[in-house]
């Protein structure tokens, strides 16, 4: 009669990871963990911490929200040390799980080195292979770990040079923070999938996050992004900036503008929040509609929302209430009220909706099944007709590079026209941003179609970096 | 280093309390969860629910959400029956908040009865007293008790007559659902102080909610508000309406539709997300200033602020994004952070924020505490002005009628001019909503200052009910 | 697959609970918890400790070993006060289990007022039905809350003479420790069927306890037993010893004698450990056997054991290993290993048992299932005679008086006779100890049949006070 | 004012692991988690279970007693399989312990593979600091892991080829057992320091565990201890005998029969009770004394105290009682009841004890604190001597070979004498049996000093295997 379930299970897509690390601030940790509590919208369930106390590690991970798994003072008492870095990320279950947990940590020649990732290696399972075959001996399923003996592998040196040594070999999305003995390192990929940005706390201690918007909660002002292809070494000499990867033009994940980022972020210097609203004045350039309310599906439906209406001239309202208090686990409707289409974590304003004929705003279309029971729940609250104006193109196609998306044929967009989508949802209208639109609302001319600016292999099919692993 | 927190324990009000209750459908409970669910705005740290099967009672109550309360299938398989009453409200802690967890249940010669309590009552403290000197043992510091024991010393009878025997001795404001075999009854106070609503599931169950937010997540139809004075029984016989009380002037509290209720809800005939929406307009129509963007604090601000800018024509932004992470325990900031003003909740939009004149909506100011700190962080993200707009009058005096108020003297109103309270929160002006103002907002032609149509007493100190038991 | 089960349980008696009070002693709370974790073989399942801090009460309760639910030092923080009463039973289950919790707390118009029982009432039903109906509210289903109502509504008065009132209506087996406003009160009934002790900690603070054994832990010296019918009144005046009830003969319980009790301790006069010795011996006189070894039934049937040797001439082995480590919940085995008699917690010592023919020493035969699978048991590990040997008659009756039988038909004793017996838990041979025998291990010259020296019910049926609300 | 504790930490050598694996039964998990539970004397805070389902594997590791880790119905479920191994040992904290935990895991060329390790390695840190240097990665501070890594680093082969490559690099004490797909492996190390015993349920499925009493509680008949040096693989082919290693003379740890392994237990041949009783006849005849008891230190002094009681015709009588509730958390006493000398675990049978001359049988001395508590107990309780008679030569040296012992300077038999002991204590006198009278005990004529028959190195200092890692 119960089930457990997670409000954004539902029908979105996932962003896998977050990573944060701070340089030179006695008791670090804290701010680790603040930073870690700003990014838990790119991965709520889990979470790790590891400090260097001088050369002495010590480590902390668990399950749950950053504010659960660090709200005990032992625990952070234990995790001394001035350099400090910090994981978040979606949690598989049981035993698995905290084998799997990030920061990974091993104990080298040269000393301990913590290691956290965002993104997804695409030639991990390949290289895994030969490792295991050279008597290595994985403790984890995550990719991440092979980097981790690439190194214990490689040839004798230090950290920098191992961990770049070992990033060589490798292929796929990443944002790297790691941390060995008086040393916080941050990495891109070559194409900068990833973001990863450098912060500064009062021309202290440095600070390297996956968002600007953790920044802000620990002070930190922020310095740069950290470019493609680069490496980052903070010490006592201060930050030194390495290049040894082989050039590539950037890629950088359109779908952080559209849904993963949270709007307070700066990335790639572009506002997020800004990337959303204009990608709203795109939307309603290119598919207006004649309705009487403007009603994002909150929260990230907002700032595209407020474009809309901006542009079109119609009033913004806010026609779907969302509860704050749906979380990991919860009460499944018995059989006698399930066909009453409850809806947990949304509930449509009835008095405002009542007679109206709204334009629904929504980020994305996965599956459909979201948008299918938003509709149907704004007619029974008496909607006249149901608009639904999509802020990204059509997701098509499987993301390869650190976001959980389902299998290509269970995307909605796969295998069905727009107007077939439309059907299916129960709408009026259905209309998504064009690719070329969605360029144009990030400030570009268009498409750049030999080499596009971003990465949108989920709308186009077209991969920056094979998929090797998957047999693609 | 750590301490145990609340999000919303800063520096806002706090309702105490929401009631549900189903009649006539089979495993009622899994309703009374989801409408419990619904209403943890109004008290999101402990619940409860009784059923009753034929006669037999079953109770659980837990503390912490509703959602973590009732998760476990064998809780739920225990709550049998067809008509259930639940309660979600603010916790206190250890022993004592479970012995004051309601629906309180005792056993009566006339056999099991529950009940559930929103409000607040203002003379049950001296009745406790007489009650002690007559022998009745109260197990918990609730005055929902006295209405217990009232009952169980009263005039034989049955659960109907003994309650509105009961009532009749008290005084204050309540709106209560209790249980008896076969029946579930509702009762509002004379005045009506706190909402109660009737709806229907499919022309079958019936439903009695604290908030029409809490029928539509069981697919129930509104059919009316219980009206103040009304005892209303449900039972085979259908819904019986009682008046056994002395009529009395409506006296709806105006707070909830500030900022107590949903803004989904419909309370007494009028949409709180319309009321709150009207406020804005009503606010910038007399305190208009020069400025570039309309912020809300959010979500509390978000109609208001909307409102406002659409009168006031200047735009509408999310100018402050909400973590929504932030649970019941977290992370206490370190000294060497905490002066920069961590805010673990809210976070500032710098892009958009920069060099900006801003109007900052909020819905009410308490201490004060909070403003000071989103006015700072406004300006550290770059505000060029920010001005500060209520969507209520001073909050000058303590409730008395179910509202968890501080000391009269913690109210930044109760001794300050509007002037000095500007000038502690640091903002470039201040402005309240004017008592009349809030009442043409709410469509009345203005305030009847003989007998005003709303209960007011937390802005202008005229208590529909003496606050006996305050000793005022 | 698996099963929560009791090492307990399984098939003996349980006696249903311990009390222990301090008067006088700064800190006393952690004395308490120490008292309670030696009464633990009295119930082992809940504890709970209600202090007085000059008039101000603090109270604890949990599931679990006391060792567990006074672990921590903030619970322990909080149970300030120099006057502190504890309590430790047999649990039962979820809600009705905290309701049922003891000791018992209530607010008089005199103050607080704390209560913990040993023993079982015979008219609190019947009691509890005229309360009801006079408007009292029991919030728990234990016999001992009828006795606070009787105080509530008695006649206006102190603790003491309310408390005194009350039990002249009460009939029953009580050994009662009390807690008022600097008053530790004692009280054993009429009967004095449950034992209750006085000691004094270095001329200082007063002790009462279920048993001896629990003085020794925090270091008092035993004073001397609480007389049958005596109530004791420790406050600053010393020791005020009332006798307000009509005298009646002592019949205390033999099988504390024979099981209930610690060995190391001494109750009425007597050591518990010698008097099962004794036993032994007797047994051995009324009971010989030609055999090789005598093996208690470890731990209760050691000391019977040696005194059966003794007596015998035979040599004393532990041919039953005992393991430590059998907790509140494990593994059920699954049906493959099942029919192999897995036993959790006692294991045959085969390299000693093979061959040998064996007396084997048990306190008592309640369903008998447990002899069964220890006569299976010795036969498997190749013993070639077993001749069980019980250090109790049969128990052929259930008790009222505060120790938890099943239902008479259950008794094995009920229905068979010792031959029946035998052969259905097939034995070489089994004998009891004559209930004159155990009259006169006891020290007495036998049986005094017109009036018992002690209440041997479960043996004889003859109850000293009629079990009223049994029916009976 | 309060103290994690554990009963068995205060004053006592502790074995650090059991081993238990059941190779052809269907859901063998059962009877593992069974096995262990039988084995918690040798290692109760920490357990695992893994078992081979056709090659694929499930874990499950947790700390506290077996019948808590494994009594959710879910995590047995989960652990399919007819080949299941299970280790249980004494835990470690914090994540280190679970990174710890056994058995030991890990994904090979040739498929999985899993390892459970009673003993300890005398050469595993030098060689993984070489293994670090070739790039191995240990998640662990184990030196099991050791093993683990030889045979990833090893010549490619199947599990039993690699395996007996690794341990012939190996030294130390070590009774493995291990699992690979369609394998159970069993290995005791040359000298066979610690025990293995091999069983069969019902002819069918085979079984090996550390002590012979694991086979009894799943039914399983005692085949044969496995030899020194042996190493036993059992698959479909039945069980194989390998004999890889240079043969060595047995050196069996004589401690096991003295303290570490259950009475129950049947090992190499002798009987655990039986040479315990034994050990007590020889000290008696060694070092008698005039005296009118013999007490036990319970529950490990009984069978030794038999014998002594036996051959000195002085009674045998229980004079220290233990509790049964002292678990793994409990109350530290307040400074006002510490000078008392509480203890939670003994206690002194007063009546008994009074007046008496008391011979006090413990199984050995560490630090002699506990000793210093018993005999002031005793004395305390009235005892008029107090002659202390060890069934173990002066515990003078430190073992290395898988038994957790104090630092040298810490054994009281480090460098007082006898008579110096005796003062600390406080005893009336003090023997230990001879180290020649403890192997006649064992059946032998006497200790042969060229080539002892057991492992006395710590009573001795001739350690059978030079400990390097501890510089020795």
């Amino acid at each position: 009669m119960f089930l457990s379930t997670n409000p954004f299970d539902e029908d979105s897509l996932k962003e896998e990871c977050g990573v944060f690390g701070v340089w030179g601030q006695d008791g670090a940790a804290a701010s680790v963990a603040l930073g870690l509590h700003a990014l838990q919208h790119r991965g709520q369930e889990a979470a790790g911490i590891v400090s260097d106390e001088n050369g002495t590690f010590h480590t902390h991970h668990g399950l749950g929200h950053v504010g659960e798994i660090f709200d005990d003072p032992a625990v952070m008492e234990k995790l001394r040390g001035a350099a400090v870095i910090g994981h978040t990320r979606y949690a598989t279950t049981g035993e698995t799980s905290l084998r799997n947990a990030q920061p990974l940590y091993a104990d080298f020649e040269f000393g301990g080195f913590a290691l956290a990732h965002n993104g997804n290696l695409t030639n991990a399972q390949a290289l895994r292979n030969q490792l295991v075959k050279r008597g290595c001996l994985f403790r984890s399923t995550t990719d991440t770990e092979t980097i981790i003996h690439l190194m214990a592998m490689g040839r004798p040196g230090g950290p920098v040079e191992r961990l770049i040594e070992a990033l060589q070999a490798i292929k796929g999305a990443y944002s790297l923070v790691a941390l060995s003995e008086g040393l916080l390192i941050g990495v891109r990929d070559p194409y900068g999938i990833r973001p990863l940005v450098l912060g500064r706390i009062d021309g202290g201690a440095y600070v390297l996050a996956s968002e600007s918007c953790a920044l802000d909660i620990v002070g930190a002002t922020f310095l740069r992004d950290i470019e493609p292809g680069e490496v980052v070494v903070i010490s006592k000499q201060g930050v030194q900036s390495l290049r040894p990867f082989a050039s590539a033009p950037s890629r950088f994940c359109v779908f952080e503008y559209i849904y993963f980022a949270r709007p307070d972020s700066l990335l790639d210097g572009r506002s997020v929040y800004e990337s959303r609203r204009k990608i709203g004045t795109v939307l309603a350039e290119e598919s207006p509609v004649e309705a009487d309310l403007v009603v994002p599906v909150p929260d990230s439906g907002v700032p595209s929302a407020i474009g809309y209406a901006e542009a079109s001239g119609l009033p913004f309202d806010l026609g779907i209430i969302r509860s704050h208090y749906v979380g990991r686990t919860f009460i499944q409707p018995t059989d006698q009220i399930r066909h009453l289409g409850v809806k947990l974590k949304h509930n449509a304003n009835r008095p405002l909706i009542a007679g109206k004929r709204i334009v629904l705003i929504d980020d994305s279309i996965v599956r459909g099944t979201t948008s299918v029971k938003l509709v149907d729940m704004l007619r029974k609250a008496g909607a006249r007709e149901v608009h639904l104006r999509i802020s990204s193109p059509p997701t098509a196609h499987g993301c390869f590079y650190g976001v959980d998306t389902p299998r290509r044929e269970k995307l909605l967009a796969h295998d069905n026209t727009v107007a077939e989508m439309c059907a299916f949802i129960g709408a009026d209208s259905l209309a998504f941003i064009s690719l070329d639109g969605l360029y144009r609302a990030m400030g570009e001319t268009g498409r750049n179609a030999a080499q596009p600016q971003f990465c949108d292999a989920c709308f186009s099919g077209e991969y920056p970096i094979r998929p090797t692993d998957a047999g693609l």
